[in-house]
């Protein structure tokens, strides 16, 4: 709804036409309340429809590959939300097909729009914190998705983590060479039967030399808490917040800010921004700047990040 | 241009049609960005151009009241920055014609939808605070204009205290009794020529009981810092920040983070909202929240701040 | 009490003797409590004692002029709580007694020896925010003392606001040239009845041309809220933290910490480097960096913005 | 010299009577700027003077386990710095001596009476954040020690993440079940040499079946960055800061503080609480805090996970 809304309301140049849902009553409540003119249930009256140039694809990342293969073979620019596929042999399949195809395909990683990690690329480009060391992140989720959703999620690691899997990489300028992952069930025991965890650590290393850890939780009851630091020779930078608005009240009991409680109210405009990025690419035949390439390296990051967390040691990237 | 622009790009259902300014190169340039069908340097042509509905009025403040008596005239909706007028006796004659004519007026407070200034008001109706005894406010600019607008600009409790006296008004929930106001050149000579200081204070007291302090200043040399606090009995409220975005960089030197160091980045989101709200207004011929009665009741404790720092004594407010 | 148990316990070289207090109970409990030797309700007693070097003075305000009198006659070096008498008369007059004498005279602005203050002035002083132009000061209690304590207290200027007035001296670098004070009382009314106020704001103007806001309160129910301000031509420096210690909870509500609830734990550790200071100087005949030059000085200012208050006019310092 | 300072100068009923040095003139210097009575470079001179109460072992790691027993057998009380000795077999054969003996063994894991950490300790138990689940801990030092020193450190999960195993336990209040480290280098190539990083992560498993990661760094040129955090079930906590002063510095680049350059600074005041508690333990003839137990236990988990970084597996503590 987030995409929809943007491109319905808020982007220039853009028209929202179908919504496709699989259950008709919530395609046509969408589509009414966006003002498309057209709903259905069948994605392939879409990609049939010669009049539509792109499709945005946030479905479940098992349909990735199939709507990405049909999306490219009836030309449609596609969008398509992270990872980009279940397999990292899916998404060289789909890599191949899409350079084959000549369609743009832009991967959902909203925080490369995010103002502050723009700011920080700039200043570590700018050469502000000196070459980079180290790379700290945390992804923490106020709670898990229910148990149908982890069932079919990939895990903790491509299904939360490869958000800072792709900005480790984005930051450091470089690709991860190998990758130790651990973890642990804290809150929510079902995460067993799936051999995933609630509460994750990867430590990457770089082909620069640089290395990273990262955490991954879906136990922060407090609110969606997303943090980045960058260690350099010569400094370091830190992003994030989890202030809800400028706005601190002062009582007996201490100075308290709003935390951020859901996911969207941190990244709107990211999300904005980014899907006017790819509307412009897409206009103006040009490569999104975040693309299959990086659907294809943060996926193998997570691919790898899962199996050492599964194998119990260090998994090199070929 | 802020306006302009968020009218041409970013807002659903209305469309620009004139971009009108003195120079015709100006208003030529601007048409061509903007994507504007129209421009002229003849403002009598857009008021008697019947496919128009509303006007947007960012001129200096000494062209205010014939350009809203002229819009009302001519049945336009209308947007004007603040202040409404040059004095409370055009402000009032404009009030009374704009109630005739039954145009609507809103007036360009846009902190009054600035995020933050909302929540801290929700905050306060909801009794986070309890009863609101003291309002502090604070508005530096990095700089001053040059002489010739300071010279036409009423000084700075009219140029820019006067947004904090709005949001106090709307904040405290009281209408402002009486106002003293000191002040002095700090940085720049030329204000003695107009009775004008670069450095600013006025203490306020409301029909409440309740009483404010509200700085002034165009000496900050280190960006644009505008900040807010309510003293309530049961707790107190700050608001504002001073941050670009949510990087800090650490060197040997220490934690850095970048200043706001321009007017718009501030309330960037605040003008968009406020635009938004004047649209949706007109479009359901609805009062908008901040409107001429807004304009006049500001302006009146801007005047009596002015004089009181004229005459050196306490101004009570009619 | 925090003077005494400075002076018995943590102080290396002095020896707490005698505890003076006007109830026999509270003077033996208090040595008991400490350690001291003896105790008197009779001052005299300890200022004819030729084995004592020093009189700790933090007694009520109209009590410190004939108390120093009679140390400085009696050769004993001073600590004297702020203000340093009722009025500016008494202060000149003890000024010279204690000048005639030879004996020390160190004023309880304990800010001085805050680090953070010390920090600014160092700062200040090695040019990083140019020419000093502006200071905001604000004090805010989190309620008022007792209606008796109040009628004695000599108002809010000369009790709380003397602190920021000192303060302000020091960080400036200048003396106070002309105030101007206004106030409102929101909270307590019984202040109506000593022409005193709960809530006051006072204007300065500085011999250098620099100016200066400040803000005094006795309403503030979140904690004890102490900030300092100085602005610069070349940038500005903020003094303070209402924080109890670094430790920030989060929850669903937000991210709290807790405020400094009381005086002395705000100031703790510049009460004992005061003291330490004082007892060195005595130790070494040397003035202590804050005497009775500032204890007049400051009160100048205080007794000025009370007239000033009263008057409803700005007071000139001769 | 900490802690000799601290003796000798600001804790009351301890005297500093020996300077114990390898080399004469150091003991000499020291004693002399001390105030001390006697120096030595032979420690054996200490522990045979029966007018000796108490020992303060701040020397190499490798002397610990010989000074500790013979402190022991003079019956010594003992303040010795962490780690309580090289080896596990040492810390459990000194700690059966020490039980054995009768005599007080405190570890100086400072950290324990920062206010800050306390404070938080206290408020877990107050179920603030309901029960702790995951414990992220951080020490950043600005550079690495030579390598001579580095040499003979017993590697950084001994001599620098032992002061996050030693707070996770106590925070968590719980022990340590396994764990596993991964490391880099960085920035000092010599580390190599000595199987050793200087950027370093451990993931622990808490009997409580609660889980924590810890950073450890030599590569931070920013400062002494040290931050913990405990997530639980109804909330979190953070710990910590970097300032220097309450002193923020505005200026065009933007809003600036002084990170804590030195260890110590940081820590100043809880050293001067931690040796308090130890003098007051040996005058009540009470076990302190902070013993010998400890000091073993958090050897097990350094221990352990420097097998576990040299072996690339997890290791279980018996």
């Amino acid at each position: 709804m987030v995409h929809a809304e943007n491109i319905a309301q808020k982007i220039q140049g853009a028209e929202l036409v179908y919504v496709v849902a699989s259950r008709p009553e919530r395609a046509k409540k969408a589509a009414d309340e966006l003002g498309a003119k057209k709903w259905t249930t069948d994605p392939d009256v879409v990609f049939e429809d010669d009049s539509i140039d792109a499709v945005i694809l946030v479905t479940p990342t098992s349909t990735h590959y199939d709507l990405i293969k049909k999306a490219a073979k009836h030309n449609k620019q596609i969008f398509v939300d992270k990872p980009i596929t279940e397999t990292v042999e899916q998404a060289k399949e789909v890599s191949a097909l899409i350079n084959e195809t000549g369609v743009h395909c832009m991967v959902g990683f909203m925080r490369r729009f995010d103002p502050a990690y723009l700011e920080a690329k700039k200043r570590i480009e700018a050469g502000d914190i000196g070459k980079p060391l180290y790379f700290k992140g945390m992804s923490r989720d106020p709670g898990s998705p229910p148990e149908a959703v982890i069932k079919n999620s990939g895990g903790i690691f491509l299904d939360l983590c490869i958000h800072d899997f792709d900005i480790a990489r984005f930051l450091m300028g470089s690709e991860v060479k190998s990758v130790t992952s651990l973890g642990s069930v804290q809150v929510h025991p079902f995460m067993h039967t799936y051999q995933d965890v609630d509460q994750a650590i990867s430590f990457l290393e770089f082909e620069s030399g640089a290395a990273a850890d990262i955490e991954g939780s879906r136990n922060s009851t407090y609110g969606y808490d997303i943090r980045g630091e960058v260690v350099g020779t010569d400094g370091a930078m830190q992003i994030g917040t989890i202030r809800k608005e400028n706005v601190t009240l002062l009582n007996a009991k201490g100075s308290t800010y709003e935390n951020i409680p859901v996911f969207q109210s941190k990244f709107q405009e990211a999300f904005l921004i980014e899907m006017n990025h790819f509307i412009k690419c897409i206009q103006n035949n040009e490569k999104p700047l975040v693309n299959e390439v990086d659907g294809l390296a943060s996926l193998q990051v997570a691919a790898a990040a899962t199996e050492a967390f599964l194998q119990k040691s260090k998994i090199t990237i070929a």
